[in-house]
């Protein structure tokens, strides 16, 4: 049978691929690899990009799968969960993607969320790349959680030592998608994004940088104003250095101010006992109230009793994988 | 707001709790933990006994929370998961205790299964217990992924140096419901229990060697016929010694050949591609064979795809629980 994830055990080991891409990209998967020839508009002529299964799981009827890939933008392996729901074994599907808070990995999203029976019955890909560059030998990468590895802040970072490896916001948009595209049935043209915490933040800040380009957006207690709180104040101070205008570049209440159009349907969840509601790190009202002034369509759910945890996501996380479908579908 | 989990951090910071026990227990949880007076039927005179609240996080309107207790029968302190739902705060739930498997301590279930919605609808209390004794200073204790901590395999040690600890028979059987019963809404009279693994192995002869005491029993790719595989027989040696008679008393296909009814629905999921299936460790064409012998009714579904992990429980975890709310709930 050759080396399954166990519960306990598992994970990590190398193992052929058992499920057969169709549609999309190379057939070589029994050797354990995908490769695919993309063209990088920054790395300039055709590279080849390896995939390398990490894990292959079966789950409501669909495959969890984790890949490993050496990411251009970052300059390191990558690692990325994918959801195939069981439409993509006979046809191209729409996208989602998945942005983690801080300290995660690609794995928190895909065991603790609940998300795969929803993804499996609206015929969704789910795409959960990790939160940072890992193991850049970079000074001081791995001294806090909130700034360095797992903490990336989907942002391309300016600054010294970081701008080499830390250019999350790049990878999400432009890199990923491709390398997923490339690989997988998928219909580019249907993609949306939501996140959590840190990455209900690159989720807004994707959406409102990018008109068009995401159909739909949502969140589960995002940091909404990142320029006014401790975790963005720090992140954007390193990443990015003192220039408030660079700041202000990835902040979503910010740049909801500039949006040109109100196409955009977004979706936030925010616990009410949220520790870091009430500690001023998330400010949903600052960016309901720049909604509201620019007319901008925006639902947002104060849940009573609920936290930050992944409780409280996979409580609500068939909503938002609805709220998504209807646009990523229609 | 004060120690609730985070999804990247948090977890083993005390907290008070924050849900009201209504109808059972004592109401003194605003002092951060529960007391109760047992009697402990080995132990003799009326102890006290105290939960600790671990930590509670608000989930498909009811609240997923761990304790830590001090155990009589295994002599050491242990933690437990435990899902209330919303219905248990109005009124007595029936109850399905979860065994999990090799290597998993309360946590897997919980946060890995997707089981909350479920139970949820169904009003039925989930309690998941870790799977042995832990921080019990014997030697040899922690050398073996598949044998000491985390791999009590539900029986009764008599085998020195395991005896005095290694009681997670009689702790699942006794102790704990004890203990759930007087600290929550439960109605004593309705219970069931299911597993995975050697969790699995645990839920059936549970039901097997008590009969009426549950009302239903499914399992998760359980070891079926331990004494016949390389698990059991290195556990059960270690546990219970030499003595044939003995390893029989825990072995579910054994003891289905002197279950004295057939009033108990059994439903067993197992996946085709599971690694442990191929090698050997789970023998559930025995189990079928005794079944079908004695004819106890069972239903047995080799489920295509599907391997030995949480994706594969999450996939039927649902179908499992309304098995068990069938009877739960009649």
């Amino acid at each position: 049978m050759g080396g399954k994830n166990t519960s306990g055990r598992g994970g990590g080991r190398f193992q052929a691929p058992t499920y057969e891409e169709k549609g999309a990209g190379p057939s070589g998967a029994a050797l354990g690899a995908f490769s695919a020839t993309l063209r990088n508009a920054t790395a300039g002529p055709a590279k080849i990009m390896a995939l390398k299964q990490i894990s292959s799981n079966k789950c409501f009827n669909g495959f969890q799968k984790v890949f490993e890939h050496d990411s251009i933008e970052l300059k390191c392996k990558m690692k990325f969960g994918i959801y195939l729901p069981p439409k993509a074994e006979s046809g191209k599907c729409a996208m989602l993607y998945w942005l983690s808070g801080l300290t995660c990995t690609e794995q928190n999203f895909i065991t603790k969320a609940g998300f795969h029976q929803a993804a499996a019955e609206h015929g969704l890909i789910i795409v959960a790349p990790d939160t940072s560059p890992r193991g850049c030998n970079i000074e001081g990468e791995d001294e806090s959680w909130d700034f360095g590895t797992g903490a990336g802040f989907y942002v391309d970072a300016t600054e010294e030592p970081w701008k080499t490896n830390y250019r999350m916001y790049s990878y999400i948009k432009d890199e990923l998608p491709k390398l997923i595209n490339a690989n997988f049935p998928t219909d580019p043209e249907r993609m949306s994004i939501f996140g959590h915490s840190m990455g209900g933040h690159g989720a807004l800040i994707l959406a409102l940088k990018n008109p068009g380009k995401y159909k739909s957006v949502s969140a589960f207690a995002p940091i909404c104003n990142p320029i006014q709180c401790p975790w963005g104040k720090k992140a954007f101070g390193g990443y990015l250095g003192s220039d408030l205008s660079k700041w202000e570049a990835y902040d979503a209440t910010h740049l909801v101010k500039s949006y040109p159009d109100s196409h955009l349907d977004i979706l936030i969840d925010q616990g009410k006992d949220d520790q870091f509601l009430s500690a001023g790190q998330l400010l949903p009202d600052n960016f309901i109230a720049a909604c509201t002034e620019q007319k901008i369509p925006v639902v947002f759910r104060l849940q009573q009793g609920y936290d930050h945890s992944y409780f409280f996501i996979a409580t609500f996380v068939n909503d938002h994988i609805r709220h998504h479908a209807k646009y990523l579908n229609a």
